[in-house]
């Protein structure tokens, strides 16, 4: 068989529960299919969980799963995904760990492991930490800020080690803690002696840094540190076009989102984002379909649009939000199954976990899925969501099974034994 | 989100396949669940396969996986567990293994690898040997009576190995077999040696003990040694509240079982039998709802009620018995539902494996399970059973993946991933 192209169309956090404003509905289920109804009438419709059942998936490990990696056995935590999702690049060897500005007092005990959680400043902090922190016995340091009181703290030099133990003590009215080695390694012990020169040099820095006195004079706690927690260190992953299991030779991502662009670059895509496309509710979808139009022509082997909006009207419990970025999405596909050729390409649609708007984060809930594929036994729904894909013919799916099966529809998979 | 209480309701063996005598259906398709049916029709419904398809689970390993811990990754085999089963109290690094009392002659060789199978003497030869056995090499031993002739051997000192050949040859006409060190370690080679001891001991100890004499002139075989097999070496469970992924500070099991209670003990539950719980199929099983409510209303995070009858019906192959434990279970279900508040609480009623009333045994078709929670997808049924399960929108679940799905909807499970 010929190889087929590939394309799929990720709505971050597509799933949901029944939402009581909407009679019990999913915002999926009171989406207008009309204009791809055709094409999901001839696909295999089920559930994916992108970890396994019971697990909340993160966006990082969920496209790991969803492009051929078991996160389970290859993750290391979530400091690096935080980083890249922060617009780092890290390499393997990088350590990195999840931090947290707070305020401590003059023994170092912490008073707000938050600092007060919105630092106004946050930006300009880092701005000067990392203007200043400068190498730490030849390792490099760059923070970078995600959210509010949250940043990702990266670590580059040789040999270092992701056994050391946290700075913070996850809790208030206690010391900030001393980083010990947590393996008889010198490299532990050493990596150890880094992180907490760190934590004195960014204490020292902080302290008098005018901006903290402001807020200080304010009556606001001052970000006078910065506690780390879950060290990890970036491990190298099989690029897709590396994988001797595999056909795939060019890969695209289509993304607004740094830590999906992250993700994928580390998987082997190249990764980019269409003008008009804002990550947000208001993103120009059909430009996102134009761009994998073109990718699709240039002979692209596997083109992922990932969209978004439907996760952030999720995390704004906005249900009629969700469901007009949906329906939006529901366009570029029509607008990409109008232009490909139904009989050389496959097409999944799905999402990457679910976030239900009445819960505003990630749930472990498995996510609805459609697989278009010449040959593929069609289940005939003309809709797609939770509860019909709980009827589907595709069954619950876990981790990489969904792109194990992608790969062969596509006859990009090799067989596994004789 | 806030956390939500959990309530788990086990009905040991509930599962079973058609039976002839109740015109092929099985005993919990003609249970009326009336008293229930508002709650099942919220609920979503599916199979869980406690290890996985294909694998019979014991109570322990269903257990484990009941609650979050693999057993496929993390079980020291049936020794430690059957002597907690009996009642032991285990500790990590104990060395247990299974035994059978046997009959042996002058020169060792075993005659009766069971001495008879019905030793009615069992519980007045473990007391004998438990109190002249002694210390060997600074090694206490303890022997546990399970059932008939079989009994859990308990080692406990510094360092010991499961890294031990069997005594027993498991077969007749030969001679005891030496215990072998199975590693070149100096623990196996010392703990080869005290097991050597042991099994001397023991024989020299019941040689010339009145009541084998006794059973001797009556022309049954004497026990007259202990045979060891399968040795295994208890390991340290992450108890529940010590898990960082999970949000669980109390727990209690509320079971008249020695070893749900003793494995929900090793995993951080409170254990407690109410009066009037028999672990039989006449326990009262109100008694163990009302005690469940009270800890429900002291805001424990995880409830555990464990019903036994179902597998004692089982076992005894008494299908109108099992119908009228599953009945009783429900009117306990019923209470409780009533008393609990159904917006703030997660409640989980199934089965720890399948025992068929035909079978008289373990098997591993998997379990049917129902699962209400605030928001989820209920499948409208009005009845659980073996048939409604396979066609419920859980599909079917593995292992641990029903206890993360339990935590997730409780607000109690960490993301894996950023």
């Amino acid at each position: 068989m010929k190889e087929l192209s590939v394309i799929v169309v990720v709505a971050d956090g597509l799933g949901d529960r029944p939402v009581p404003s909407l009679g019990m509905k999913t915002p999926l289920e009171l989406v207008d299919f009309s204009s791809v109804a055709d094409v999901v009438s001839k696909s295999a419709v089920g559930l994916w969980d992108p970890i396994q059942p019971g697990i909340r998936p993160g966006s990082d490990t969920a496209h790991l799963a969803l492009f051929g990696v078991n996160p389970l056995n290859n993750y290391p935590g979530r400091g690096p995904f935080e980083a890249i999702g922060a617009g780092a690049t890290l390499k393997p060897g990088d350590l990195a760990f999840r931090g947290n500005f707070a305020t401590v007092n003059s023994d170092l005990i912490v008073v707000d492991r938050r600092a007060g959680r919105k630092i106004l400043e946050a930006k300009q902090l880092v701005e000067y930490l990392n203007g200043n922190i400068g190498e730490i016995d030849g390792v490099k340091v760059e923070i970078y800020h995600t959210t509010e009181h949250r940043v990702a703290v990266v670590f580059r030099g040789e040999d270092l080690s992701d056994a050391v133990s946290d700075t913070d003590p996850h809790t208030e009215g206690v010391r900030v803690l001393e980083a010990a080695p947590l393996a008889s390694s010198e490299s532990a012990a050493r990596t150890a002696r880094v992180v907490n020169a760190f934590t004195k040099r960014v204490h020292e820095l902080l302290r008098d840094y005018l901006v903290n006195t402001r807020k200080s004079e304010r009556d606001l706690p001052p970000a006078n540190i910065v506690l780390l927690r879950g060290a990890g260190k970036m491990v190298r992953y099989p690029k897709l076009q590396e994988r001797r299991e595999l056909k795939i030779e060019r890969s695209v991502a289509i993304s607004a989102t740094a830590l999906v662009k992250g993700v994928c670059t580390l998987l082997g895509f190249e990764a980019v984002t269409p003008e008009g496309a804002t990550g947000g509710v208001d993103s120009d979808l059909i430009a996102k379909a134009r761009v994998a139009v073109d990718y699709y022509r240039r002979g692209y082997d596997l083109i992922y649009i990932h969209v978004k909006g439907t996760d952030s009207a999720s995390h704004d419990g906005n249900p009629s939000a969700k469901i007009a970025v949906i329906e939006k999405l529901l366009k570029a596909v029509s607008y990409l199954v109008d232009r490909v050729d139904l009989e050389k390409t496959v097409i999944a649609v799905l999402g990457d976990h679910t976030t239900p708007v009445m819960v505003r984060d990630h749930t472990s809930d498995p996510v609805p899925v459609m697989i278009y594929a010449p040959g593929i036994m069609a289940d005939g729904f003309t809709k797609l969501s939770e509860r019909e894909a709980r009827r589907g013919s595709l069954g619950r799916l876990r981790n990489t099974e969904l792109f194990g099966i992608l790969m062969d529809y596509s006859s990009r998979a090799e067989k596994f034994g004789a």
